[in-house]
């Protein structure tokens, strides 16, 4: 399948190496001199090699930065040891795109109308009517009970095998109804780099996101390194049954866990039991999140990505049914925490742009 | 607190290298020839530093090194990365002691003895009349729900930073009834050998265990090297409030996820997302997670531990109320499972012994 590797040739990973090849064939026409200057060489590819370099210089940046190298100075008063250092993703809106709706409701109506030919009674029944029409007016008539109806309807009734490979031949073949790509690609470059920054300086980095764990964890290795047991996010119920003397695992239509609001810092609880000391977020969502990683004692950071850029992405927030900003953008602002603005702070947004 | 290290001076890893100190010394006398000799030295040093040295000599221990020679040769018909090598361990029998009560039943029951100061209801009421009297026929009798009752008032109503203290306290005081050491001392040397022996062979250690996941992860650390994000257990539900304007998480009285029986491979599949390669038990309740471990492709690993050893720690199986071992016995004996017969290939059983 095609998903999107975040070292891909071309992206601005390998262009800036690029520019140091240069530099070192400069020098080596100076001939004698290489020796002594080699050490030069190096230290102005270190310097070119920016891990952030798709953030613009400015506050925002300024203030990962200096909290990475408060935590990491050995002896310093604001160390952490590298056990400690965990840090909480949010995905949809923080590490990917969230519009025009959440990819995995994307997935939810592209499996109802796959499975409708084995369920001609969805045309005249909502929500199942609504999706096979694309009418977003009567699915949002259908209100949570739809939603839910929908989500039971195209996530359960398959083990957690077949399930997987749903979910991957969807991210092979499915594309963005605006930037016609895979949804897989629509992963925000500047926060990969800060995934690979913060790994690259002893950190855990962990999704811990509302969408369901089970449609994250085919992507997320590829997509930020991130392997499955780092991922953290609803789910439904299973049951375990043998089959043919092998045994599986069969996805319920029974919700076990909502990794929202209220349920990330449980959800943060219940699977990493330790509290973060950094948490990455863009919606209301988040909030309670970002509220448990601050309180914690010791130098912390809480970051909203906030969309200000409907040219490159998408600008939204206190009024969005689709990751609103609201509650969570005042208390960022009255508690001082780092707002990345989308347009000022990222020099490209999605891989190859 | 008191809580035992693998690595405390006196064990058994100490004293080989100890060992391995007087074979250098003595060749060190031969003069001229050391330079020569250096690499025989190393080559002593690591056969006398045997990772196993509590594990006799054959076919239990042989059938370990061969299933980890297989999956980590390089190129190997059975390699497997680094990544997917996760190894799921029961607690209860498997790690430590489980006689003659799990520790987390006697830790309700001194917990229940503290707080009856709190509840003099509970002198006429079962089940805490039972543990109040030190009855355990009429414990018996209050039978599930009784114990589920006595849990939940032992074990919710508080904080999650508040019940992480109550155990962190129990564990720096309270001791086994008849060997008269902390709990926390009564871990198998040789299964901590074998967690160390993995995990430098690049394996992932995780604890499966149907005991309290936050009952678990104060000491499982320092006991284990095992981190509290690789602790997988049973869970009561949580619940955010804001207290002061501090968020907390209340523990509250009712049941999450029991991570027993058929729960184990829920549990794994839940947390943990990958299928192990190696998992080893001890009873009944460790079944289904031993069957879901070797319906993987590739070179699996299933062990049972056989409590076999009466006169150092316990004989029981077939008939035994804790940590019975009867249908997995069975099953294993069936399909060729490595079973550790703990009087016969264990060489010490506890830390110190």
């Amino acid at each position: 399948m095609a998903i999107v590797s975040v070292k891909r040739p071309g992206d601005g990973v390998g262009h800036r190496h690029r520019g140091g090849g240069h530099g070192i064939r400069r020098l080596a026409t100076l001939g004698p001199l290489l020796l002594v200057l080699g050490w030069l060489s190096v230290s102005m590819a270190a310097a070119q090699d920016d891990p952030l370099a798709s953030w613009n210089d400015g506050s925002t940046k300024q203030s990962i930065v200096a909290f990475v190298a408060a935590v990491t100075r050995a002896g310093g008063p604001e160390y952490v040891p590298p056990a400690e250092r965990i840090a909480v993703f949010d995905n949809d809106g923080t590490l990917w795109a969230e519009h025009p709706m959440y990819f995995q409701m994307a997935f939810a109506f592209d499996r109802a109308k796959a499975l409708a030919l084995q369920h001609p009674e969805w045309k005249d029944r909502q929500p199942f009517k609504a999706v096979l029409e694309n009418d977003m007016a009567a699915l949002a008539a259908a209100g949570e009970k739809g939603v839910v109806e929908l989500t039971m309807a195209t996530h359960a009734g398959v083990t957690t095998a077949e399930f997987e490979n749903i979910v991957r031949d969807w991210f092979a073949s499915a594309t963005h109804p605006r930037f016609k790509r895979p949804y897989q690609e629509l992963v925000y470059r500047p926060m990969t780099e800060l995934l690979t920054y913060l790994r690259a300086n002893g950190f855990k980095t962990y999704i811990v996101s509302g969408g369901g764990i089970e449609f994250m964890r085919p992507f997320t290795e590829k997509a930020y390194g991130i392997p499955p047991e780092q991922v953290v996010g609803s789910s439904i119920h299973m049951k375990f049954e043998m089959r043919d003397g092998k045994p599986v695992l069969m996805r319920l239509a029974e919700v076990d866990f909502i990794d929202d609001g209220e349920g990330k810092p449980i959800g943060i609880h219940k699977f990493i039991g330790r509290r973060p000391i950094a948490a990455f977020g863009n919606s209301d969502g988040d909030l309670e999140m970002l509220q448990w990683t601050v309180a914690g004692d010791g130098r912390r950071l809480a970051l909203l990505v906030h969309h200000t850029d409907a040219e490159r992405e998408y600008a939204y927030d206190r009024s969005s049914s689709v990751g609103r900003l609201d509650r969570a953008l005042d208390e960022a602002e009255q508690r001082g925490w780092t707002i990345v603005d989308m347009k000022r702070d990222w020099k490209a947004v999605f891989p190859n742009q």
